[in-house]
């Protein structure tokens, strides 16, 4: 592909063909595959870009029935305790699990043109505040034990990120075994980290309080960075995927703009969903507080911080585009997730943010970079996954 | 200033004029002795506009000290009730009120060309969540009143909105009669309703629930529409106006989608300022989240709620204006108030919004109803208030 950047035809010369110049050279041709199957009609601009396309937020929301069974039974038993289900009692066949993502993931990444995603279970499930740390330590090993199976079926459109057994007071250093196994064994890429494991009352400490060190240093340790998702709200007040969700982005920046946490931990890296929350709609709200409050620029945080693309309109992506480091940017659809419809002003779904991010207004490099090159080097690991799975040119 | 739009010469053949065309008749001409103060040089572009211009979010923030002192007496008496002061304890001379606002809010009104602002007490002093419901209501009395002498010392610059005493788990019926004295007696327009009155705990129900009906009855009885805005965080992982204020507004604007409130009380108008949160940014999720929950659109919603231009950049101004209806966005800077720097990018106040809606791709008659005229309708007692003052023309 790079060869044809170099003629004059096909390079500088044809509109068509001169954005496909100066694709970085480490992607170019990857996730070819995936994009065969997507229909030229899905597409909203003739999309410039034909290299691998990595989705960094995908949750596994089409969960076999017995996983669920197995979930409810295990909280039916809080008030008996020897009915407590064990994680081993679970039995799903792989045809099951392979059906499971059938239907919407995979056709819905070939549609789109999704080369694959960072999986993990399903954010609103992880339900930190449900029993003791004993039941979420099993539902840890239950979620992410599935999505070892997805990833092990479907290995060039998956790769596993863990949800964490946390639970409200308990120190997250409890968190740290069932990550090393989801890394070292499982091969997972990264984790997601519940800022607030009460769901929706906020009791823990913030992320930059010392209570949260021992997970960021098994992070660091393992080179794995985290993305910051609160679970679901079990406070009124908080719809879970309309306020939590972007509740929990915007507080977690905030608490990075106040704290030394990256003085501290100056290799650990967070990804805030939800294209950073309220972030970048405020984003001289938040240069004016940071300058205010006597913090470094932003430009200093934007080292260890990192946002999606989990905006559902063009406008959004837009901006997010327009005022955040395009280094900072990491693709994501959050696909099956928050908004399944579509929307009538456009015709397409609400989530297939790869259409805006195709429209926005990007240097090739940078948007290869936000497809791919980002996540690449945020989540150093993936690679060695990709290589595994066939996915290097 | 109509007559001149009917002019050729500097009506549609003047690229300078051409922007006076077609202001809203009835604002035509107000303020322009305010705006003869602002230095031309304070202006991104020659500014087409010339009218009115309401800053509906502006809090006093530079009380008299005695004002403070008073308030730090009543929480160290929380332990030792004897000791507590009464309202008319503070004795505060019409001179130092005076000069209270003469160094900030006047010369920033002048020199920015901002005609007047809608002033209530200190949002973050506010502090429903110290002591009980007494706390509150002196509390409240001393800052209405004291907003009351602002107003009647400054009636051109200034019109009250007021605190509500309101204490989490107590009913909200019993801010009725301090709004109700506030706005027939004290002449006041509108008032703060606090969504979190337990500081950054959400212990209260939403404001959809019954608990909340009382105060709405109140405020459609009176005509008086409330801006949703929390007050200080009690919560170290909410800084107040970086994370705990935008998740207020987030939060509210969730509770309206989800709820009936505004079928119940189909004339109830709430603003949500700091732009109304996270919401334009990500105006197709709360779009899409509408339609997945068969709630109806959001523009049925936009009948009741209005979202203010506290937003302290350029693209996320423009943002604003392009996804959300201009009749339901209101002018604002919430100055003195959250940010008080100067941008390095641009040379000048973060907070200094004018400028960025001067800036925005309107229309004549869009900008005049951001400036001016949406903030009329939204709080019906305020044409009194400009006649009483002589700004009507």
């Amino acid at each position: 592909m790079m060869a044809g950047s170099d003629d004059p035809v096909t390079g500088a010369a044809c509109p068509c063909c001169l954005p496909r110049r100066g694709f970085m050279r480490g992607l170019a041709g990857l996730g070819a595959a995936a994009l065969t199957a997507a229909p030229a009609a899905a597409r909203a601009e003739p999309s410039p870009y034909g290299g691998l396309v990595i989705d960094c937020h995908g949750h596994y929301t089409t969960e076999p029935p017995a996983m669920l069974a197995w979930r409810k039974r295990q909280i039916d038993a809080l008030n008996d305790p020897a009915q407590t289900p064990s994680p081993s009692d679970l039995k799903v066949g792989d045809d099951e699990v392979r059906e499971s993502v059938r239907g919407r993931q995979l056709k819905l990444q070939a549609e789109r043109g999704i080369s694959l995603a960072l999986f993990s279970p399903r954010a609103g499930g992880m339900g930190h505040h449900i029993g003791n740390a004993r039941t979420s330590l099993d539902w840890s090993i239950v979620s992410n034990d599935m999505i070892h199976r997805v990833v092990t079926l479907n290995p060039k459109n998956f790769v596993g990120v863990c949800q964490l057994p946390q639970t409200p007071g308990v120190s997250p250093r409890n968190c740290t075994a069932e990550l090393e196994r989801c890394v070292k064994e499982l091969g997972f890429v990264g984790c997601n980290v519940n800022p607030d494991p009460s769901g929706g009352f906020w009791t823990d400490p913030p992320l930059s309080d010392r209570f949260w060190y021992p997970l960021w240093e098994k992070m660091v340790e393992l080179d794995v960075p985290g993305m910051v998702h609160v679970s679901a709200s079990a406070n009124r007040n908080f719809h879970a995927t309309g306020a939590h969700y972007i509740n929990g982005d915007t507080s977690a920046f905030m608490q990075f703009v106040t704290s030394d946490l990256f003085k501290d931990f100056p290799t650990l890296r967070l990804v805030i969903p939800h294209g950073g929350g309220a972030v970048p709609y405020h984003w001289g709200r938040y240069r004016g507080l940071a300058q205010d409050l006597k913090r470094p620029p932003l430009s200093e945080l934007m080292r260890n911080v990192f946002f999606d693309t989990c905006v559902y309109h063009q406008p959004g992506i837009d901006l997010l585009m327009k005022v955040v480091p395009h280094e900072n940017i990491l693709f994501a659809s959050e696909m099956v997730g928050a908004v399944n419809g579509i929307d009538p002003e456009t015709g397409h779904a609400y989530d297939d943010t790869k259409r805006y991010v195709d429209a926005a207004a990007l240097t090739d490099e940078d948007r290869a970079r936000i497809f791919a090159g980002n996540t690449l080097k945020v989540y150093p690991r993936l690679a060695g996954r990709l290589a595994a799975a066939g996915l290097t040119p």
